[in-house]
């Protein structure tokens, strides 16, 4: 298996910076793997793991990558792309696995016109854990990997990367950068939106109540929050990204509650009885 | 161990009255364990897998009973009664697994008035599954069972109603029956309905965009979404029967959205961060 990438660097070694080069090395990559990080404890600990070669707090680092992939929160890409140009050799891979598209794709094809080929990508795994000390070993193996090619595109670049993910186990899907950020507000963003707000209010019910409600919970409880546990900084960023999107699907979200609740208020039993119906059957359909 | 009961018969013979009758075998109960449902397959499959020594269609099974146990959804409780009334020995422990307690301890209570004292329970354990054939070994053990006695409780019914949960490894929590209501509206049945619902937002919005959304969807969706998976008559009438702490509760939850989608709105950073930090918080503190 050709990997297309001699050195690749990772900007940002939390956990899905820090799986991806877990899972290289699982999957037999043999080249190089570097990673930048602003939190040395991070470098630390990744070299430590062993997943990374070669770490460091300086993006100097990324010089002698022909491959650079942005791990860090979508909120500071325009920052980190500013450090990185420096050390951003001519003709260099640059690509992401950041959350949201649209925008930012055309930002960093904007940004990068030039010097480098930027493709986006976004992997469809993960877990409510932070760190690069949570990597979690054969995280894409069968998971979808979502590419965002745009007009721009270069054709090789995008080989190079659709390669490098299938060898890593993944289902590779093509998607429009801003079609992306629809399908992902509803069935990423939107339930992690919701479950910190679950969270938040039965925090509230619980002083009302004057008793941690949490200790009543049970097993559903926790696996319907369990996303709430997600990283806070990563979630802010990619709710503010992709903010217009994650209003609209919010609204479409809150009219199901409302249409639910109406039929509560009224007691209509047999359209409740229907609506639950059509949602288990739409949720068992999910492989 | 004593078990204090030597015939119990199950009413409703699903996942919870099913397990019920598993768990009592597993933890070596040693009396008889009967079952009536109308559903003639439920009682054929109880037979088949062992949990329970006898079955019936007809409620007359419950005559040589010490103990009947209600474990069918409580929007029936009444019709249920009726049918059983008949067949209730004088001075036949009572009790029930239902969800929802307030109205419906006092109304059972009433009903059994001066033939048979009643003891309401809850045990807080369940999969979204349904049916006496996905019944779980274990199901009870280590889980809260919270029991709800009103100031007209047989001290002894309950005391034995104790033990025997006590016995299958459940922690029993007592409760009053009304602040139980309030209690697992915010921690049970506004999770389910809003699990439900964001379904429904997403097979709407799957319209809207053409697509099959839920084939994007990754592995925090799937725990998130599990509990819409569940029996919907047994979720419709616990929405129902509570309907007035769910719609409190529905309401702070609205409230959290609410205060989520301004912080997004107006991309106020900071604050977006420190509510899912506190939420974060508040989720990992759960056990």
């Amino acid at each position: 298996m050709s990997w297309n990438f001699k050195e690749i660097c990772i900007v940002g070694l939390g956990l899905i910076g820090g799986s991806f080069a877990l899972n290289l090395k699982h999957k037999g990559y043999s080249g190089k793997i570097t990673a930048v990080d602003i939190n040395p404890k991070a470098v630390e600990e990744g070299l430590k793991l062993g997943v990374i070669d070669s770490g460091s707090t300086n993006y100097s680092i990324a010089k002698s990558a022909d491959l650079i992939v942005l791990a860090v929160p979508v909120g500071v890409y325009r920052q980190v792309l500013d450090q990185l140009k420096p050390y951003i050799s001519k003709g260099t891979v640059v690509s992401d696995l950041g959350s949201v598209k649209g925008h930012l794709v055309y930002m960093c094809e904007e940004f990068l016109k030039g010097l480098a080929p930027f493709v986006g990508g976004h992997p469809i795994a993960g877990t409510e854990k932070s760190g690069v000390e949570n990597a979690v070993k054969n995280l894409f193996d069968g998971a979808k990997f979502i590419v965002t090619p745009t007009e721009n595109t270069d054709k090789k670049a995008l080989e190079k990367i659709v390669s490098l993910w299938k060898s890593l186990g993944s289902q590779v899907v093509e998607m429009d950068p801003f079609y992306h950020d629809q399908v992902f507000a509803a069935v990423s963003h939107l339930p992690h939106l919701v479950a910190y707000s679950i969270v938040d209010a039965i925090a509230k019910l619980s002083e009302d109540l004057k008793t941690n409600l949490f200790q009543f919970t049970g097993g559903g409880f926790k696996d319907f929050t369990r996303i709430a546990m997600s990283d806070p900084v990563m979630w802010r960023d990619i709710c503010i990204e992709n903010k217009e999107n994650l209003l609209k699907v919010l609204k479409a979200f809150k009219d199901s509650i409302e249409k639910a609740e109406n039929l509560i208020r009224n007691s209509n039993k047999e359209e409740l009885k229907v609506f639950f119906e059509n949602s288990k059957e739409k949720r068992s359909s999910v492989k």
